[in-house]
């Protein structure tokens, strides 16, 4: 079956998570994405997980799939110059350096559009390739708390408290993705390569939703309110007799709805609750507390199954295993196995786009290090032998 | 300027938040986004904040930038009818309705492919197009829990908490954008539209980064764990003067520029510390606390600065406000005003991809309802008030 990005060369000199996570959405669709590492391998490959015996990062294996990998000197003379020749027929250049270090490699967008006018030079960063701090370092936890993110999340009552995952990293990869498409279909019409630029920090401050607007037509600064939603009610999250439950009733007729299911009839006609206004004003404490004491008689999946026969959005709050084993997640293929030459069996995660004449799929595994030296430079054994004893692979 | 998108005709179905994050992005991009929204108005045009004087949801202006809007019945004849002649000609058509919904409306894409096999056709949703809970309603929250980022976020003293904003919602938002433009990429290629299908449990699953493969390959199952990350330290959200403070200490350098940023240059010898992975074993309680200790004693600026110059990942905990103001912010125009006819100075979040040669912009507000019912539908001003008297429009 085609893929959709087949025949598209990518150069990937990304390390860690917004980069690589950017192509690998492009390999998974079919390009032929070309990870370029320095010498020692990129900083995840020491990342744990790491496989008992083979010693390989589960972290670097999952996020590296469909890749082909070679190692280069950069900074040595002939390294730039086998790079320079490398890019010269590429479709893609991707790159996560802090702002200002490919400029100092010589390899920024100014000196790569000379070599090959036609490429989309694309740079995920924290803080992107212009503004005052684009120079500075940044992980996923400083772009989620200068981007709000961080404010925004957690109970009244404690800290703040970041996103679990990264969420930075992947959504800033995804967005450098979009970018990297778009530039595409702009050169598949009008035959012209250009510069894309995401930051973490713009990505981040992208997903703020209405605080954004609440702040600058309602005039204030939004807080953080836990699991309670401040203009749907009841919207929360409740403990029950194994776990927790995700809950949300959306307006009066999934509302009477909802009091039926949990036999709480007298609720319909309390005048506290007769819109999800007047519901979101009383929803603390008389209202939650009901709800949290029905729930502490029930199980996940009773709650769940109830709510699924009344239509009423809600679901479990799901462990990573729980997760992985779940029938949806497995029927939809979300986790993927995979062999890889010395760590043996992969199972990770899939493909999230669903496409129907042209899917995603992963076809192999993450390269060792230096794997397609050979290949990706068109040389002979023999030759990546001897650049390896000039310090060049 | 030219936009990538330019030319591309969009009909978009969508509302609330995921769909119309998708369109908002192919709009900002130069799309010619056509909105059909039901008699009444979508959902979200009640949403708050709401405009004083226009009585304009600030939330749907800001997600409807840069789109046209007709209204149409689809459950009338006529409107059906009208509808299909409007896609004969579309390159993408977008919608979110729940799984299931487009075939009864008759508008599915077996359908809408017969009328136009060249269509890209994309759909958003909670569980997906298939699998065994496709059925069922979701909300950001519901996709949060299930998809294994609620267990992972918060305080283990506490209960797990959802993400603040509703980030199911905005990254499928992302990835059907991703999608899109995949399918599109292809039909370039091969002339062959398609359907995408994103679903916000997939999409949740997709950033739970190394949390899947530590329980693949390491056997546990990783718990919440507030700011700090278990594979690396410092690193955490530290409470200081004024506020909060993020900060990350990736390696031994930098733990050691660290100290000495810090007046603690003790550390640098102490045996406890001495590595990555002495530091992750024995962070908690002293050198955490040391470090509490320190930034209790500055203010957020002065951290700032002092890490800044040291070279070290680190950034304050904004709020919406200060986020918004921030010079970077503006330097990278992430907030943009627009007029808009009825409710005046819009002031929201502006493009995140920046494209060299096709930047995207903000050149339109949202359409009130049923704005350009005569513009999309090629009908006369006449027309559309027979069409409404007859509940087509």
């Amino acid at each position: 079956m085609r893929k959709p990005l087949e025949g598209l060369k990518v150069v990937d000199l990304t390390t860690a998570l917004n980069g690589p996570f950017c192509t690998m959405i492009l390999g998974d669709y079919g390009a032929d994405v070309l990870k370029i590492e320095p010498l020692g391998g990129e900083q995840c490959r020491t990342w744990g997980p790491i496989e008992e015996g083979s010693g390989e990062s589960g972290f670097f294996n999952y996020v590296n799939r469909n890749k082909k990998g070679a190692t280069l000197n950069l900074k040595s003379e002939k390294g730039l110059e086998m790079f320079y020749e490398l890019v010269k027929d590429a479709d893609i250049l991707v790159e996560n350096y802090r702002g200002g270090v490919t400029k100092k490699l010589k390899i920024d967008y100014d000196v790569i559009k000379e070599i090959n006018p036609k490429i989309i030079y694309a740079s995920g960063s924290g803080f992107g390739q212009y503004g005052p701090i684009t120079h500075r370092p940044c992980y996923d936890i400083v772009a989620q708390a200068m981007g709000g993110m961080i404010n925004l999340t957690g109970f009244k009552e404690t800290s703040p408290v970041k996103v679990g995952p990264s969420v930075a990293d992947h959504v800033a990869g995804i967005y450098l993705a979009v970018g990297v498409l778009m530039a595409l279909h702009n050169r598949d019409v009008t035959g012209e390569g250009q510069q894309v630029d995401v930051a973490m920090f713009d990505t981040i401050f992208s997903l703020l939703e209405n605080a954004l607007v609440n702040y600058t037509i309602g005039g204030f600064v939004p807080e953080r309110n836990g699991n309670v939603d401040p203009s749907i009610a009841p919207f929360d999250v409740f403990e029950c007799q194994d776990g927790f439950v995700a809950l949300g009733v959306g307006n009066d007729r999934l509302f009477q709805t909802f009091c039926r299911a949990i036999g709480h009839e007298e609720l319909i006609e309390d005048p506290r609750y007769l819109s999800n206004d007047l519901r979101c004003n009383n929803y603390i404490p008389d209202l939650q507390g009901l709800i949290r004491e029905w729930c502490a008689e029930h199980t996940k999946g009773e709650i769940e199954g109830i709510m699924d026969e009344a239509g009423i959005p809600c679901g479990p709050v799901l462990d990573v295993k729980e997760a992985i084993e779940h029938p949806h997640i497995k029927a939809r293929e979300m986790m993927v196995h995979c062999e890889h030459p010395t760590a043996g069996d992969q199972y990770f995660q899939g493909c999230v786009v669903k496409m129907s004449e042209t899917p995603g799929s992963v076809d192999f595994a993450s390269p060792l290090l230096g794997q397609h030296n050979a290949e990706i430079f068109g040389i002979s054994e023999d030759e990546v032998e001897q650049l390896k004893l000039e310090g060049v692979m």
